[in-house]
């Protein structure tokens, strides 16, 4: 039987698959769904097993457990690593999803769940194709590793151990990320950037008490107002970063890279519109696919303080928080970006407060990958099969913090293949996953195994 | 029997009816608290009632109900309307009260409760001290009306028609708030100025929904990072205001107003140290006591916005929100300084993202009185009795909405007598009411009564 036959033969239930493994809520951020995110690792063993591969196993980390699997039987031929990960976003807020985040719903041709699309789809997809090549053709024409790790959404910070303590299991001649994207639904894209990441809290205390603004509201600091002068001298109001030292390592940006981004067909007021927002915003001397692929930027994730309930609360409040993440670009450090970020906040806070910044474990440094690797040329080959014409090439503001991981650790690069798109709700409430990218998906998989590199 | 005697008599009964009262929960900012407010409302009518009052019944209004009772049995004398409030401030943050808000506890001479302080100690306590001159006199001395309301904590809005539609039924030669405090334990104090307030909502909207940080961080505005900038551009890190006009209608400190205000005993490293602040902070040209009492501020009194569970979640939030308040002194006017801080807001919003302001319902003019009112110069002698030596005449940061409503609406100022203290965790956690205070009350109201005005 061929694959292409395997694949029809058994689209309906592949799709059940993603739907069941959409709903496990493995939250990986929140403590409490803990013993989800090692249900979803369970259930990839159990699917990679079903789905013919060897030594599928558990690998257990200091936090959210890692899962392995491999398919060994063509000597000779290269060995392909892929990479994903089963754990997803936090969900809120609830009250924006149509329907609940785990009970996935098919609505127009798309699974709605969190994690339909980042990252689930790619993780499954590239089970059922491996499963599809292997009971079509009895055998797969590579050699095949998986590893998927349920810490990707907290900044992967126990998969350095596993690299570094399995290097003889996991060795390879390539690396291929799951965890990306294509360019629209119509074309292709071969993703070469991808960006760093740090981030963290700052706590604001003042009094020890929330006191009554009329009575204390000229003599005590208010920390609420303290934390919005931090974080004000953090960005300009176009969103430039002001911390000092910030784009001290940042490459500029060539003539030719310029260019490179600019033949891309991006629809500036599409975006504009699918966003709803007045207009887009960011660095002036920067086009809005520059910064969102190739400037670095600083973002308030989150921020609380005092009172916010119904009606009013006359308080001075005694603690304000913020988390906040920097996206970094080469040739950024994040380690010296949060040496940054701590110095700009102890020169910043105004008086009468105590602040403290605690940066988040999980860095990323930023990656970027040759055009031209072997690899992103049988992808690109792969890619104008599948969509019947060459695809662009792309870079990614979202990091993957595991692929400079993966190069220091196994010595290859991270060439990245899926099929999730952009407007997907990643991160969002309402994500989704378009099922027709299913048969995208399978067919690419099956296609890439046969490639030579 | 002396007025003395019943008081000592019946002393234990006044402090159980202050824990009974103290335990309704009659958070008039909260919908869900509704039937609470009109709980309280009936418990005053039930116990004025019982104190020997006559015509003691609820004053229906367009939100919570007012309650009303009077003795006029001393025709030829003067008639003192009375005015209290039965409402309370709501609790968050819940976790930080050591016992909970409403089931009242007394420890160390204190009795624990949200309200014990503000200002359900003034409102029952004036009603004991009637109680205690009338049953043991047979009579008062002088007439009296008291009027209680249910929403002076969300800014008295429907006080107004109450006054304006029984300007017979609250005639009256003076007016005097039990909703005020003292010095000291050890000192009284006259008030003879009250800050204004007004405030109101700061909503920011950006996208329709939040985006992942790393694939739209660049390209569209950040309403919590929008929202920094609107704030830090309201208030310097001192906490001078920056509103175009905020200013322009203070009437200046006199050297003799600085003289008369350097004089009280202020102790502002003690303050430090009871706060827990690194330092005292505010407008660098004035004193501490200054920038409490007479001073104009704006604070902020809760900010929220984007992700505050544990952890991490790289999202662009797609609105931030933030409730502010200004304290106003003479001669500002709350309703010029809403149209300023609108103003402000929509000069200072940074691009991309849609803001509204909503100013809150309830505002109040700054308030202030002579220091030789005869009402003030009868307090005058109460006090010097009570205390054993003369006051000294206060200011108070906080507003009391409903004092330039007395004026406007019945003809006469509003003078304070009550006996809070400032340390009693009002609007906070922790509020308490020293049992002292309770003693002071009776003994002052009952001298008062017999005073000549």
């Amino acid at each position: 039987m061929s694959w292409q036959t395997y694949f029809s033969e058994n689209r309906d239930r592949f799709i059940s698959e993603h739907l069941e493994f959409d709903r496990i809520p493995s939250i990986s951020a929140l403590p409490q769904h803990k013993a989800d995110v090692r249900a979803a690792a369970e259930w990839t063993v159990a699917r990679m097993t079903r789905a013919g591969l060897a030594n599928a196993a558990i690998l257990e980390t200091a936090g959210h457990p890692a899962t392995y699997a491999d398919w060994l039987g063509a000597p000779g031929k290269p060995t392909l690593l892929f990479y994903g990960h089963f754990d997803v976003q936090p969900v809120d807020p609830l009250s924006l999803w149509t329907t609940p985040p785990f009970e996935p719903e098919i609505r127009d041709g798309r699974i709605y769940a969190r994690g339909a699309s980042d990252d689930k789809s790619g993780v499954l997809s590239l089970i059922q194709a491996i499963e599809g090549v292997l009971k079509g053709e009895g055998s797969l024409p590579v050699n095949i590793k998986l590893l998927f790790e349920g810490e990707e959404e907290i900044g992967s910070a126990n998969l350095k151990a596993v690299l570094a303590e399995r290097k003889a299991q996991l060795a390879c001649d390539h690396i291929i990320s799951v965890d990306g994207g294509q360019w629209s639904e119509t074309d292709g894209g071969i993703l070469v950037s991808l960006k760093g990441m740090c981030g963290g809290q700052i706590d604001v205390y003042g009094a020890a008490t929330d006191l009554h603004s009329g009575i204390f509201g000229g003599a005590a600091a208010n920390p609420v107002a303290a934390l919005t002068h931090i974080l004000a001298a953090m960005r300009d109001p176009d969103g430039k970063v002001l911390v000092d030292g910030f784009y001290d390592d940042v490459t500029p940006l060539t003539a030719a890279e310029r260019e490179a981004m600019a033949v891309v067909p991006f629809d500036g007021e599409a975006l504009r519109a699918r966003l709803n927002v007045p207009e887009l915003a960011g660095e002036r001397d920067f086009t809005p696919i520059e910064r969102m692929w190739a400037r670095p930027t600083l973002d308030i994730n989150g921020m609380w303080g005092g009172f916010q309930g119904a009606g009013g609360k006359t308080v001075l409040p005694a603690e304000a928080h913020a988390k906040i993440t920097c996206r970094l670009v080469a040739n950024q450090d994040p380690r010296k970006i949060l040496e940054c970020l701590a110095a700009h906040i102890r020169k910043v806070t105004p008086p009468g407060v105590r602040v403290e910044f605690h940066p988040s474990a999980g860095t990323a440094f930023p990656y970027s990958m040759p055009l031209d690797h072997p690899v992103n040329n049988a992808i690109k080959r792969v890619l104008t099969k599948v969509y019947g014409k060459p695809p662009y090439y792309i870079r990614m503001g979202g990091s993957v913090p595991v692929t400079g991981m993966f190069e220091r650790e196994l010595g290859a690069k991270v060439a990245t293949l899926s099929f999730a798109l952009e407007d997907e709700g990643m991160h969002a409430p309402n994500e989704f996953w378009r099922i027709a990218s299913l048969d995208k998906s399978l067919k690419a998989y099956a296609l890439f195994f046969h490639e030579t590199f």
